[in-house]
This record gives C-alpha cells, sequence and structure tokens, in this order.
C-alpha cells in the first residue's frame, strides 16, 4: 500500500480526488500543497495529489511553482471532478441564518446561495472542511462542502450538486518522483516546464516546434519567476506521451532551444480524448523518415 | 471631476491603485471586479479600477474574463504597487492571540506571522479591509492590510512593510469605454484577447506574427471560454502603442488570422520599460517599405 499526501483538510475536493487516483492506499493529508509535494521529496510520501487548474479560477498557482521548483516531480495521472458543492447544516438548526465555506467555494455557489438561502450571512473560512468543522462546532449553521464532506461530519444535507456554472471542474495530478512511466494509452497528455529566453519571438519558437511537428497544445500558462514580473517560464501541456516518436523528436527539439526545459509527466487524460494527429504527423511517418535517412547515409536509398 | 468605481471596500490595494491612477476623482467602491465593470458599462462610473495580475499569484481572472465577454472597455493607464501589507492592532490589545485577513494575504505573510507574532491564531476574513473592521469590532487583535487601511481605521500600526515575498507586485488597470487613446509615451505596452481557432498551431501563429514582427511579448494568459477546458482565450500583451506603425501592422496580421481578436487597450507602462527594437523592425522600416510599395506601384522605383 502506498501513502500518499494530498492538500487538506480531510473532506475537501482534493481528498476525493486522491480517492479516485490511489484507491485502497494510504491518505495523509497536509496544510498546505508546498507541504504535500515536500512529503514526496522527504520520501515521507510515495505520491503526492494536488490540484492543477479549474475551469472557473483558472491555473493553482502553489502547484504550477513548486513543480518548477526544487527536485523533480512527475504526474502519473490525473483526475477530473465536477465543481459540485454539498450544502450541509447543523442538525438541529431550523433556520438558516449563517453560512460559512472558502470564498473561492462561496464565489461559485453565490447565486444559488441567494435564490435558496435569502437573508443568511455568509462567513468566510480557511477550507470548505474548516466550515463544516465549525458548524459541527455550533458556530454556524450552514457550510458549502465538497460531497465527501459527508462522510466525515454527522451534518444534514440541505442540497447536493450545488453550482452557479454547471459544468465547472478541476483538475488534480497524482505526482511521484521520476521513475518509470505510465504506459501510452492512445489518449495521453504531456507536460513540460520552460523558461524562455527573455528575448523576442522565444515562446513563439517553442510553440512553433509542437505546431510544425502538428501536436496539439492543450494548456499554457505563463508564471512569473520568483515573484519577479520581468521573467516568465511556461507551464506547456500537449497531447501526446514521450514515448511516441513525434513526441520524443518534439521534447528533443524544445531541449535544444531550451536547456533549462523540465519534464512533469506523460500520462492518460481523463476526460479521454484522442489526439488529433494530421498528415505526415502520425509516429509512423516519424519512425518512416529517420528510417530513411538512415538508409540514404548506408547509401542504399536516394 | 469622473467618478471612478473600483473594486472595493475601502481601505484595500485597489482603492491605493485608484488614488494613484485617478487622482482628485470621485473614488465609488463596488462589491466585485464585475460589478466594477459594470458600471462603467451602464454609465454609473466614468471608469473602472481593478487588479489584472499579481507576481505571486498570477492572473486576476474575473478581471480577465470581465475584460473578453459584455461590451468593450479599454485600459487607459496601469497602476503597479509593491505588495507589502500594514499589521493593524486594537489600541487596547496588550497580546495579539488572534491576526485577521483574505487568505491570499495571510498566505503572503506566513513567514512574517510565524516570526513575530507565534502562537497568534490565524482567521480568515473576505478581505484585508473587513478583517481591519472585525479588529476595530474588537472581534480579534489584530489585521493584515493594505498601507491605506490605516487612514480609514483607528487602529494601532504594529509593523508596516510586511511581505514573505519582498518584491511581491500587483498591477491594476483604469479602464473605459472605447474613446480617444492616451497618446504615445515611448513605453507602452498594448492589451489584446483573442479566441483563437481549436486547431494544432493555432496559437503558434498568433504568436508568430509578433515575433515575426520583433514585438516583445510582457504576458500570455489562457483563459477557459465559459467555464469550459475544451477551449481558450488567449490574453496578449506586447511593448508598443497601436499608433505605431509596427504595432498597426501586426494587429492587421492577427486581426486577419483571427476575427474575434478585442484590442484592450494601449497605455504608457508603470515601469517605463522602453521596448527592445531589432534590425528592420522599427517603425520607419514600416513606413519605408509601404513607402517603397507604392513607389514601385506608381512606377517610379523598382
Amino acid at each position: 500500500m502506498s501513502r500518499i499526501a494530498y492538500f487538506g483538510p480531510r473532506g475537501t475536493f482534493t481528498e476525493q480526488a486522491a480517492r479516485e487516483l490511489a484507491p485502497g492506499d494510504d491518505l495523509m493529508p497536509v496544510e498546505t500543497i508546498w507541504a504535500a509535494l515536500a512529503a514526496v521529496r522527504k520520501g515521507e510520501a510515495d505520491a503526492a495529489c494536488v490540484p492543477v487548474e479549474n475551469s472557473v479560477e483558472g491555473p493553482v498557482a502553489a502547484t504550477l511553482d513548486g513543480l518548477a521548483e526544487e527536485a523533480p516531480l512527475v504526474a502519473v495521472a490525473e483526475a477530473l471532478l465536477p465543481v459540485h458543492f454539498t450544502v450541509l447544516a447543523r442538525r438541529d438548526a431550523d433556520q438558516v441564518r449563517t453560512v460559512a465555506s472558502h470564498p473561492h467555494a462561496l464565489a461559485q455557489v453565490r447565486h444559488w446561495l441567494e435564490r435558496n438561502l435569502p437573508g443568511a450571512e455568509h462567513v468566510v473560512a480557511s477550507s470548505t472542511a474548516a466550515a463544516a468543522v465549525a458548524v459541527q462546532r455550533g458556530e454556524y449553521d450552514a457550510a458549502v462542502t465538497a460531497p465527501v464532506a459527508v462522510e466525515h461530519y454527522p451534518l444534514r444535507v440541505l442540497a447536493a450538486g450545488v453550482a452557479d456554472v454547471p459544468d465547472a471542474r478541476t483538475r488534480f495530478l497524482l505526482l511521484r518522483p521520476p521513475g518509470p512511466l505510465p504506459e501510452p494509452s492512445g489518449a495521453d497528455r504531456t507536460s513540460i516546464v520552460a523558461a524562455a529566453a527573455n528575448r523576442t519571438g522565444a515562446l513563439a519558437e517553442l510553440l512553433t516546434e509542437l505546431a510544425m511537428r502538428g501536436i496539439n497544445l492543450t494548456r499554457l500558462d505563463a508564471r512569473p519567476i520568483k515573484g519577479n514580473f520581468g521573467l516568465y517560464r511556461f507551464f506547456i501541456d500537449f497531447e501526446g506521451h514521450v514515448a511516441e516518436p513525434r513526441i520524443g523528436d518534439a521534447l528533443a527539439a524544445l531541449r535544444r532551444r531550451c536547456n533549462n526545459v523540465r519534464f512533469l509527466g506523460s500520462h492518460r487524460r481523463a476526460d479521454e480524448v484522442a489526439p488529433t494527429i494530421g498528415t505526415g504527423a502520425g509516429n509512423e511517418d516519424f519512425v518512416k523518415a529517420v528510417d530513411w535517412v538512415a538508409a540514404v547515409r548506408r547509401g542504399e536509398q536516394a
């Protein structure tokens, strides 16, 4: 059984993702994203489960920065959870006068609260789970929580599946130290981070290396380096697996242009979308072209 | 005197930015970024002041989405504020047992609090200003606030200039409906948002149009459209002013590739960094080249 550090506390969406990504493993909540990554780097955990992007809020800065700095970690799996909240109330609360949650959760159910609990005061908590604890202690009447919270706290379910944006989703990664990679599945995602040189066209060149090989981007994020506005590093996700010839060829080209590129993993996509591959951009095209050059060098073809 | 809607409440960093960007104007705090933009669109305010990016937290999703949707707004000025907090305490608090603030502010002074107020319990509030109000009411002993808060609340300054990351900064925009643009200053920034076609290489092509003209990017953010992970729009900032021939030429090329590109403004950079312009990429090069084609067409040159 592996030990999985996750961004806690218990009863949050990240616990739910960790259960899905590491069923049956020993789940260990830690206080911050940074602590979850550090636990793996120090060998206190075998893997870490952290959020990486939310379709409403955007990228999770602490995860991206944590992957670019310190010892390398590699994503071996991802989970995509719908952001549907459960509203839990004290069993003895006949009326909801106060509703607590993390500010991001309150922001994502604002319209629902206005329609369904009008007049209730909104109180901020440090996490959705901390809100549930405060309700259990009798401090507030209700909490907006992750669905999994109902398993930890003996509270009454006022509503489930609550969300202002119906298709909001958060993507989570399972991260390990570098080691054997997952097998290609046919619907994979590869992630890298690169600090492009601070000159005109540097990013365009990196993206053109991918575009010229017919590789489709799935995500691009720019993050300032060390809190400095002047220099950025780019987190680039694209279709495919590093074990494929076309992806290996592209990664080698990126490495030539940028010697501080770091591989962040190749793994199956949670949405199972297969890659779009244009004419002449398939793996067999890459293999045949290299074979042809080898034959030319041997004097067998021209 | 103009009326400026800003993302409030009073006593936050955004009020500080609004004072800098619109000195002497009538400042009107509103509850959300969306409400600040809506106030301008409805004609209830002449301009809006909102944060657009923070060097630690990254882009401000609500501002980017708010600029891409609804009626166009244009940035006419920007301010860059150092993220230095002031710690305010109740005048009668002889010991600090509780310290309140917005979760983002608490995250940015965590090390300082551990060293200087060890043992104090951290309590989350909906904004740095709300934390000051709660301290004033006697609910907590201290608040981590924006420097401007001390002007609104009769609290004791425990410490000023507090920040774990010493060079953290937030950039703010002053936004108006489309109208006369600011004059080029020689150190300008132009911003656009474009929903690139969902096909391989679409973003690489947009960036290559800029790179081929020697135009340096200053920022690139990808945001999912309508909370959907599949489709992204790209917020691209680059050096220069739309009034310059080289920038106008690039914008026309982007518009050809992408007919839903939206202009978000050209204005002086707060950091006053002048553009890097390579050989053959200056405004006079663009003008001379167009003049030469005109002369060729007239049969005067070849």
